[in-house]
């Protein structure tokens, strides 16, 4: 949550249109919203419904009691109380919502092992890597990016788009080829490519270039937007121009937008 | 790293003298600082040698080039490209340096899975809803509790403290006592025991009061100072007394008192 992802939905079209017509059987695994936990469903191949939801509208399913009461037990009671404003539940598990991408994605890696690949690394420290990786990819590569979106003054644009350069750059210096880790793809991948399939919103409106980066990033985002768990999830460029429009006029109203907005951290 | 733990050191007094002289024989474990990682240690009782360093002193030993062949391998290559500034490491293992308390707490529970308490539940879920509120404590209550400590206009003192109180009392309403959890000391307690050990000086400076939180809240942090792990990793109030100085006029220097002050998010 509180990412731009949360509002790409409801309506998936193009690729995402027909992977979302694969997935309305009901399943135990019930998948809401987020990108990233879209596309790692889609690497494990994990059975999961897809149920579209407005999450601009704050349904009474997903607020308060309600919600308390549709997740059942001590878990989901904490869940309803630190439910910032009723957002959508990114998943649904046997009846017990969960939010926060990376959260989910490490939650299908314990509840899911014998579905593969495995996204994180079976070594502890290197799980540990990948973790230190996941945590820059949150503190350094999402703020940057909803800064230069909303950066109105051309200078503040140049400061966010180098601090993005910079924030891409430090995982390009570490990309082995042609994934993160290299042959595996994994959680590092997942959760910075969504931040790769919406990079031509910042090139067409804020000078950003992949080439700026580095030329391994270059070629490193190449080989993850031909993933096919990318691929499947990515809707047509008309679908997101309302929404990043939104952004890049600063009068996006999503928890994410106001925290940029205020200097804070995105909740 | 970020938050006021990495300047607690370089000697511990009091009970974490002692303490730190029990852990002096080198093990394939080396702890260097961090109070949530040798508070999940002390619970563990997982065998590690405690090596004090001083945090302000940029040792060669941990940057860039000599730091990475010190860890040695592509992991390690990885971390001392995202090593900030050459922040002393939190932990050493069979040498390789890891950062970042939670993600090291995390590592504690993969890598010594015989090691008990779990400070993490077992069930994927529960994992899942753990992660919740570690989120939430790295989100809400470190930056409140660092924004209280830093400001030095008095009605944004108030309005820190009722953000902190607010972040605090979100955390009360799920304790199901003794600890967060229930009878079980878990990952949330670990993460949330330094900004209760540490209370007194926003009590003495910055007009926070327990009770304003909740009477749980109240209950709730009476219990946490009990617990041994966190009894014998506290150093005498003297101790700390320059260090939150700083702090207290915003003088403090440290990456977490610039991001505070930038309106950033702690690295």
């Amino acid at each position: 949550m509180g990412i731009p992802d949360e509002q790409i939905f409801p309506h998936a079209t193009g690729a995402a249109e027909k992977t979302v017509a694969d997935h309305q059987e009901p399943q135990e695994l019930v998948f809401y919203s987020g990108w990233r936990a879209w596309i790692a469903l889609e690497e494990k191949g994990i059975p999961y419904q897809y149920k579209e939801v407005n999450p601009y509208k704050k349904e009474a399913h997903f607020l308060g009691k309600a919600f308390s009461e549709l997740s059942g037990g001590i878990c989901s009671n904490s869940l309803a109380a630190i439910n910032p404003k009723g957002l959508v539940p990114a998943i649904e598990y046997k009846g017990k919502a969960l939010y926060e991408s990376l959260i989910i994605c490490e939650f299908f890696e314990d509840a899911y092992p014998s579905y593969k690949p495995n996204l994180l690394p079976l070594d502890p420290f290197d799980r540990a890597i990948a973790r230190i990786w996941l945590d820059h990819i949150s503190k350094a590569v999402v703020p940057s990016f909803h800064r230069i979106l909303q950066a109105q003054d051309v200078e503040k644009q140049a400061v966010a788009r180098e601090e993005l350069n910079e924030a891409f750059r430090k995982v390009a210096k570490e990309v082995k080829g042609p994934y993160f880790f290299g042959l595996e793809f994994s959680l590092v991948d997942v959760a910075i490519a969504p931040w790769i399939t919406r990079d031509y919103i910042i090139e067409e409106n804020r000078g950003y270039k992949r080439s700026d980066v580095s030329d391994v990033w270059v070629a490193y985002t190449e080989e993850v937007l031909k993933r096919d768990s990318v691929i499947k999830t990515i809707s047509l460029k008309e679908h997101y121009a309302e929404i990043y429009g939104r952004y890049l006029r600063d009068e996006a109203q999503s928890e994410a937008a106001k925290a940029i907005r205020a200097g804070r951290v995105i909740p």
